[in-house]
């Protein structure tokens, strides 16, 4: 039989032209934020259009359900790498053409007016006139879940387009648990009335000086440049264009040194993660990453576990000095460490620190689970989300500008994305600290601006296996152990106990 | 009748698919000069390939043929504009249908073997180990030749896909007129025995504000910016992705002015061109330009007519001094256009001045119609081409790196091509005499910086018909005379008789 006619080959064949031509629309997207000049954006629309129909027609088509089902009941039982891209091909294939035309496009449409209405909205702080767009988005994303069918609840088929294996109660039980153990921490941060000085993170930062030291310190942790960019946006992104080609993006400020810095450290978290993948398996699921939670734990774990640490300011601080010795020449380490781990409620959730960002992640899950079920009008957002501000942060939201309607995630239709950023914590948490174990030294190598052993044991535990495991799996496989809060508690215990001598 | 059952709209709906597929890969094609990491090249012709037999699938359907005949027999006769755009969907369509797939697979994996071994012969200046290509080569144009169909030459067909309308014969005539006009010219310079100093050419022009004043010179010559962009590269070229979106690119010498500065005016040319086609026409032939030579009339209108002119200058020679003030800190505008119009035979035809370039272009026709026809062998063409280099410039050509392996095109398969260099020349003089005859005082506008009296007439007169006519109608149309070698021997004669006091 000829390689055309095995229904795993031809299989494989258009999954792959479906990944190249979406390859071609994350080029076409980096493009459009980076520079494309401002009136081709029409155009471009048209281009991106065409090829997502194409790749959306060309995966759906009956076709590939005919060779899904011939490659499962074939003669012979698949093999394990068989198996895995069959599993997940089937997956996305089900969960594809189970939602009706008439349901996708009218999200499309709906979300493409919504997300201007948002725009207009967030800007002058009135929840009201964004209102019936929530309203309609939510009802659509109820028929959403409806149409790809839920046993438990109908916010776990949303959840699964993101991290399958989740749902909605196994997230809940590890969130409360988090809450319930952030709670004293951050209460006792609060109580030691110490509040540490971060003016100096606020100065003379010149852009040129800040896009060479970032690339630097992406370039020592690991990114690799000669199959990566990096370039200056307005919303900073990382895209995987293909094996050899990984762009990450910063937004610079020149009076803010964290905002473009860690920002870099995260999207080369999120660079690595794709140049790690197998170039052998492009275009099949074990070359795919498992999951946003996963893709934003190794994001997480450059940006917080490695960039908020002392032995990477001790490399890196004297080389922060000297390239921007007006703002940082006379900052010692201790109060540069107090001040970029600085804990205190605020109400942006992009601006949050480390503790009090997975309170402000799990009131999200909380109320779009329960706009989901139909348990919370999305009139009574505003209230619902205040209300639980208060409990979890203590401070009271001034407006829905710096509440309800500060992410654009929901005018998108995007529900279930927020608890990949808490899972992405959690993650990152558990294997940062077994890597620690597994490599020893590894912070007098970090000291000495040495990342490539942390880099090496999350490229052999994490990286090279695409979707083989699902994250669950893949966190015990690689650690020895199911996933928990305890190992991202005891972090932050141990950090900020000594950050703050409490 | 619905619109999706109108044949006519669904053989337009196919062939802008057909343009943005294409728009697609430009766009890639783009990046991929100007910012693709290394790596990321493997990757990006996968990409590349299957974009380019999507659309080549797409456009040879027999769908397109059987709309054609649909639209061609309807019952109705199609207005002015439909016919124009189904006379060249016709064309197009016949044109690649008639190609075996076989032919166009090898002639692809032919030139892409090619490419490289010629850019290793032109190193080492070897001609022998390029020839059993070249040889390959021409054997599949000839195959392509025949599989087109022809009457007088087979060389017409490929010629075709260039300049549509043109003919070896209609050529040859036209170019032999333009050698006998030039030669006296050429001679009578050489005679004069005046060598303008051209040192200050060579000198301190820092990149950056190169970059600044040749972005200031295209946009005040009416590209515009908003709809374009400027990028370095290295081999530099101009693409049209679609409204809204022209990218023109340029190679820098820190220590050379004239090859960045002019090419950015030629770029600029084009891009003007593309970015004065109707958008409400993208993607059908009324949105396309002409032809290749048409299109280099627009480039060079504005490199050599607008660029090498004195109005020019008078505005912009002190913009320059002050943007290098080290190298042109002195230099009088006699001194300067001198040297920028310096004629010399050299072996180079991209440095070629403006009137032995049309020499070079004549040669490689001559050669590449013999080539085609069958009456030059392959392995002859050093031997050829040095003989006749020395009738057409005089000099003696030292070795094949500066002889006949100088241009890529015969390795990538480009027969036809070069012929549109010339005809480009001849077109900008016939448009732009007409242009001075239409509007009064255009040089006085030159020497205060305003082109915009020359770009409407250009948009009004050229860029708004996209291919409404064929490239020899719209010369007569836009300046009431066939073409002809008149008025661009008339202008040279006129421009380097006072250079040169001759």
């Amino acid at each position: 039989m000829s390689q055309a006619a095995n229904p795993y080959s031809r299989l494989m064949g258009i999954y792959r032209e479906v990944a190249l031509l979406e390859s071609c629309s994350s080029l076409l997207q980096w493009d459009q934020e980076t520079f494309m000049p401002g009136r081709g954006v029409d155009h471009r629309a048209e281009q991106l259009a065409l090829l997502a129909g194409l790749a959306h027609r060309r995966f759906t088509d009956p076709l590939v359900g005919e060779l899904l089902a011939a490659c499962e009941n074939g003669p012979a039982a698949p093999g394990p790498a068989e198996s895995v891209n069959l599993r997940e091909i089937r997956r996305k294939y089900d969960k594809k053409t189970r939602l009706p035309c008439r349901l996708v496009e009218e999200l499309a449409q709906t979300t493409t007016q919504a997300h201007p209405a948002w725009v207009e909205a967030r800007k002058k702080s009135d929840f009201g006139s964004f209102s019936p767009w929530l309203k309609k988005i939510v009802a659509l994303k109820r028929e959403q879940a409806q149409a790809l069918g839920w046993q438990d609840s109908p916010y776990d088929p949303l959840v699964d387009d993101f991290e399958p294996g989740e749902t909605e109660s196994s997230l809940s039980a590890i969130f409360s648990e988090l809450c319930r153990g952030l709670a004293p921490l951050i209460e006792k941060i609060a109580d030691s009335g110490r509040d540490p000085d971060t003016s100096f993170l606020s100065g003379i930062y010149p852009v040129k000086r800040q896009q060479e030291f970032g690339r630097d310190a992406a370039a020592a942790c690991g990114f690799d440049f000669s199959s990566g960019r990096l370039d200056e946006v307005v919303h900073p992104f990382c895209t995987g264009i293909g094996p050899g080609d990984t762009r990450i993006t910063a937004s610079f400020d020149s009076s803010d040194f964290c905002r473009a810095f860690f920002g870099i450290l995260h999207e080369a978290g999120h660079g690595m993660y794709d140049q790690g993948l197998d170039p052998e398996h492009y275009g099949a699921p074990l070359g795919e990453a498992v999951s946003v939670g996963l893709h934003e734990s190794q994001s997480r774990i450059w940006e917080n576990f490695v960039g908020l640490s002392r032995p990477f300011w001790e490399h890196f601080l004297p080389r922060a000095r000297a390239a921007f010795p007006e703002a940082l020449g006379r900052v010692s380490l201790d109060s540069f460490l107090r001040a970029v781990n600085r804990v205190a409620p605020s109400f942006i959730r992009i601006e949050a620190d480390e503790l009090t960002y997975n309170l402000h992640v799990i009131l999200r899950f909380e109320l779009e689970s329960l706009l989901i079920s139909g348990e919370l009008d999305p009139a009574e957002v505003p209230a619902a989300w205040n209300e639980r501000f208060r409990q979890l942060l203590g401070v009271e939201v001034p407006d829905d500008r710096r509440g309800c309607l500060q992410d654009t995630h929901w005018s998108n239709g995007i529900f279930g994305y927020f608890p990949t950023y808490c899972l992405g914590n959690l993650y990152a948490a558990q294997f940062f600290a077994k890597a620690r174990r597994d490599i020893p030294g590894l912070d007098s190598s970090f000291a000495r601006g040495s990342f490539s052993d942390l880099l090496a044991w999350l490229r052999e535990n994490i990286h090279c296996h695409g979707m083989r495991f699902r994250a669950g799996e893949l966190v015990e496989k690689a650690t020895g152990k199911p996933l928990s809060t305890e190992l991202l508690l005891a972090y932050l215990q141990e950090k900020y106990t000594a950050l703050y001598n409490l």
